[in-house]
């Protein structure tokens, strides 16, 4: 669907507004001492639970307010639907494991996407206090150095690539098989940056994030933020990675290449 | 040796000191477009050898005006004697395969010692703008959210225990077995945080460090921050850590004898 600009400018507004909404939610329980998600309270939830739930509860709040007529789909509520064709896709805390464990690597998930995909994303980090935008011609971020324009590194050989995963597991054996013959490839592998990762390719820090068994909102503001500072973002077969599973991140057309044939290879089913 | 009050009080001000000379130029060049290690300018170095050179030239320039008669080991520039039984261990940029990759998981790592082992550190974020400090009675860091405590966390069961470590492959295949016989045995393993897996532990986050390969600048800083905070550093056989090799960092007595009784079995040689 076509969005004229002024629409665009108030869905940015609002995705920020959604973020702003959520930080203090979720912050209130990272590194609180004892925070560990086996510890359940009274109602049967646990601190980490209550969290995600808070956040997206005060997600929605501003979405109702101001966008009482787009869909939503959110990991913790579900699917509300809307009418104007705009659905909203909210991770209140994405990489629930490294925040428990107190790394800076989780990070809220904003999107707002058509029926062909997500048009315009946010990932935030509230500990550090980064935020990564990318859509409708933006593709910035704001942390303690300011504010920076996004872009994906220039094509390398595969030799001289970064590639990122959160674990070594990926997903099946076949999976991590498949990242494995990427991997090895590539100069250096590093492990365990949850959906920070994707905000480093943004950033241009890396060259490639492969990972498997994601949702929809797990993977659709990372689509966002990647395409516009330039990289690509699919599944390992080449196809659309909007719907969640298997995701290839990649900083240009041709490391994207480089990598897709391996896992497409390996991982062919 | 002893340590009058007074000395204590200057030793952990020009920690700090050094500290803080070392964040400009550890932040000059973290995340500069095209940072690479294979980058190398006309001299032969890369821009991360060289921020690590001139991060270390700073804080020897602190020390030199404060502490002219202490001795100083660093990664960089190796020892320089003292005379008065104190040295301090630097270490520019801990984590340089993190720094390279735009993770703020790396760190600036200070610590005076006597013959005995470190006595004070600090594990600096200079990105995140996290400082973590143990010894002469303090354990404390300050951050994005101001001043806290720091205290490990309670003895548990090691099947409720998250561990880290920063590559899969810890070390030899010997070291990585061993690693292996004890993540297995526990709730979560995470990996990827260089020296900030030590500052999580030291922060009650998660319960064990396990790591192999470490250099004494690499573990020295870690090892009175943990200690400071009511946990135990030492080697996989038990012995003092801080000559470097292997270190088995724990958040209480408890979890250490369970992680080391599988250790020393594993990794016995």
């Amino acid at each position: 669907m076509t969005i004229d600009i002024a629409t665009q400018t108030a869905l940015i507004r609002v995705a920020h507004a959604v973020a702003d909404a959520a930080r203090p939610e979720t912050l209130r329980a990272f590194r609180s001492v004892g925070l560990e998600a086996d510890n359940k309270s009274e109602d049967g939830f646990d601190p980490v639970t209550i969290a995600d739930r808070a956040a997206e509860d005060a997600m929605r709040a501003v979405l109702r307010r101001e966008r009482p007529d787009d869909a939503i789909l959110g990991e913790e509520f579900g699917h509300q639907a809307g009418t104007t064709g705009l659905t909203w896709v909210l991770d209140p805390i994405d990489g629930t494991r490294g925040y428990i464990s107190g790394t800076p690597t989780w990070g809220v998930l904003i999107s707002v996407a058509d029926d062909t995909g997500p048009l315009f994303g946010l990932i935030d980090q509230p500990y550090i206090g980064e935020r990564f935008a990318g859509g409708f011609g933006v593709a910035e971020m704001t942390g303690p150095q300011g504010h920076q324009i996004l872009q994906t590194r220039a094509a390398r050989d595969l030799g001289q690539a970064t590639i990122l995963t959160t674990f070594p597991e990926v997903g099946t054996p076949t999976e991590r098989a498949a990242f494995q013959s990427v991997a090895s490839q590539t100069r250096l592998t590093r492990y365990g940056m949850d959906c920070y990762g994707y905000a480093l390719l943004a950033a241009g820090q890396v060259d490639l994030v492969v990972e498997a068994g994601l949702n929809a909102y797990d993977i659709q503001a990372p689509i966002a933020v990647i395409t516009a500072a330039g990289g690509i973002v699919t599944d390992w077969q080449g196809g659309p990675a909007h719907d969640g599973g298997r995701a290839l991140a990649a900083a240009n057309a041709d490391i994207h290449a480089q990598a897709l044939a391996i896992l497409k290879e390996a991982a062919g089913d």
